[in-house]
């Protein structure tokens, strides 16, 4: 199963802000479309780094209300790590997993074509074990009684 | 699998807040020990409510900077859903997704002995499918040449 499988099944929109956005900005768009972290994009669409809830709970705790006054690109995750649509769930979760991210981007031909979140990925591997299970308890009973 | 076992595992210690703290006060503990919610607690240490950065997040896109004067009564969801700790986890995460909660606090004898986020439940689900399904192909070879 690969990334490109689950973006296909979550038929996600890519939603993404700017730089310069303010904080109250991207808590409201966070906030309406009910997501976790959203791509940062430059003038030219190019993903310059990932703001999510868990930045701007951090922003307020290191700056209390003066985080209203901050933009995105102060408080924004610049390193991003990223995968492909071909890329395997598997080798996905790793990377999440290895960097401690909740969010990985999805690049494809250096466009943003999705965003998969620590969730969707457990969601994903866990339905296809659990449909190896049923496969498996099929080939007992053949092997058993067939 | 039981609620109880995921909880061993973890080895949580229990964070609680009051409705009376500030968001400031909140998002620093969220964010110094690196959880999304934690449950609200009287001062006869009953639970009255649960508090998570999503919330937090909900708070600034609905009121801006003006909240950073909100106190943790203010944002808090007062109709929280619990489990026990000899729930399945099979039941908690029904209980979960049923009512779109991303926290899942864990009472027994009415005192809060821990807090499930819906990673914990999935990744100990992942575990535990997997393992099932070892033991059946461990079965399917056993019946095939045994």
């Amino acid at each position: 199963m690969t990334v490109a499988d689950i973006l296909s099944k979550l038929s996600q929109q890519v939603i993404s802000c700017r730089p310069e956005d303010t904080i109250e900005t991207i808590a409201t768009i966070l906030s309406a479309k009910r997501i976790g972290a959203m791509p940062v994009r430059d003038l030219e669409g190019a993903m310059i780094g990932i703001v999510s809830e868990r930045d701007i709970v951090d922003a307020f705790a290191e700056r209390g209300s003066e985080v209203g006054a901050l933009r995105v690109r102060d408080i924004m995750t610049e390193e991003v790590i990223s995968c492909g649509p071909e890329d395997t769930i598997a080798h996905a979760s790793q990377l999440l997993h290895k960097h401690r991210f909740r969010h990985l981007p999805v690049l494809e031909n250096g466009r943003i074509v999705g965003v998969l979140s620590i969730r969707d990925l457990l969601e994903s591997r866990l339905e296809q074990t659990e449909l190896e299970v049923n496969v498996l308890k099929d080939s007992v009973i053949a092997a058993r009684f067939g």
